[in-house]
């Protein structure tokens, strides 16, 4: 049997070493923000922003939102944009992508500041994490797997580290994060000719395609330590992820749910990276 | 036995290739151009400079070399960088680094324009190459690799690809370049706990480690595609790669020989870049 990797308790162990380091921000004056900008009203934009609040309020850090209108001009998007790029008071800005199909991405992408970029939408985030600078944000999703490993006390150094999927909030920029760690990366995807054979030999696999289910215990190595990053409804209109939790669990020692698993991690890993904005725009970096 | 892959081969190929694309960018009255600015007079750099001047004539591309002197002061050097830039008959521009001890390369990392950076310096062509956008230009190396493969026929589609080294001029950009492709791609370094098994079951295998010889047979699957990034002196003075070419050749089906490998396609690249580049900057996009 294996043990479930749950969410709640790394956000918990998180939870505690960020209340300390923003008092510590705190008393050297400098009150750490985050800035949500929504356009729209999307539900699944609302349903985080309201983890997001919640996290943020849990930990000290001041968290305010920018609701604009769907059918805003993109000038006037961008106006905004800056607005709160400018502002000092704020240390981090996280926008909900995809934008209406109005709007450019591409204008406030390059503007944002890179230490205020804490969800890695800007190029020279992206090139940090390719390149393993440590000052660069990672897409939360990603970061969230490895704080899961780590509390779980999961070493990848060495390990053969198998990742299905290669999108640019999970796949690649994971495989980087793990690269550092010094595992043995493989990146699968849609068209890799043996998907199981390739799973199963993986120490740790972690799976990031978006597919339902898609991983079945015959794809999983025994006693291989598995991570869900999927979320779907399933036929019954249940969450599930990308593994096939209740088959794989028989043969995993390590297997995070979903719900209640790399899920309940990313607000926290949201909160680590406004707290590190934070110092590093208020000291000479 | 296996096939020799000829870097010189390749190279003709391209050339025919590049000749066509050159005359049709002078009809229009464009004549594409790449700058090498060299700071001091390393013998590699030297070397590099003589074979690049000479790629570029051959296939009708003007060729001009800045020389800076190494005791350049970091202020001159920038405004040497930024005039070449600037210049809109410089369609390309490849800087020798690593740099001399006392300039940093940032501030003309962050300058040069990306469509002029065709060795792939800038955070933006990082990031390009990361997430598989066709406009960025990719370490010349790395795509050296891409072009060995594309000319021999092997398409990396569903492949097992195992790529040794995970530096930032091969292992890394040729992992989202072959990933692009379609291929299941694995990155084994130092840490590597089985590197000779991850080796042996690579349909394709590239060396990119840096280590003489560090691939023996033992490492290579039967009838896998083997590419040898590598270039060292062995113990008797002779060039040779990452790779046991003599040994290895008995179980490869293809093979890259060092030298008249790789290194012999690295200044085709450079010379389709400077192409590539020279449309980009007088068109639209």
């Amino acid at each position: 049997m294996s043990t479930a990797m749950m969410g709640s308790d790394v956000a918990k162990a998180m939870k505690e070493h960020l209340i300390q380091e923003v008092i510590e921000l705190k008393e050297k004056g400098i009150e750490p923000c985050l800035t949500i900008i929504r356009v729209g009203n999307r539900e699944d934009d609302l349903a985080y922003e309201r983890g997001a609040k919640k996290r943020m309020e849990l930990v000290g850090i001041k968290c305010q939102v920018l609701e604009l209108p769907e059918n805003i001009h993109q000038a006037e998007f961008e106006e905004a944009f800056q607005k709160v790029n400018e502002d000092p008071k704020v240390h981090g800005i996280l926008l909900f992508r995809p934008l209406p199909g109005n709007l450019d991405e591409g204008p406030v992408k390059a503007m944002i500041h890179p230490f205020k970029d804490v969800d890695c939408m800007s190029d020279i985030n992206v090139a940090r994490i390719f390149s393993g600078d440590e000052k660069g944000f990672a897409p939360c999703t990603a970061e969230a797997v490895m704080e899961m490993l780590d509390y779980y006390g999961i070493d990848p150094k060495g390990k053969r580290v198998t990742i299905v999927g290669r999108s640019m909030v999970v796949g690649k920029p994971l495989s980087m994060l793990l690269l550092k760690k010094h595992a043995t990366i493989t990146i699968c995807h849609t068209r890799t000719e043996d998907l199981a054979g390739t799973c199963r030999n993986a120490e740790i696999l972690v799976a990031a395609a978006g597919k339902a289910k898609l991983i079945t215990k015959e794809m999983v190595g025994d006693g291989a330590v598995v991570v869900d990053v999927g979320i779907h409804l399933d036929e019954s209109g249940n969450l599930c992820g990308d593994v096939d939790f209740d088959a794989v669990k028989e043969r995993a020692s390590y297997i995070s749910p979903v719900p209640k698993g790399v899920g309940s991690v990313t607000t926290s890993v949201l909160a680590n990276h406004v707290v590190r904005a934070a110092r590093y725009l208020t000291t000479s970096c």
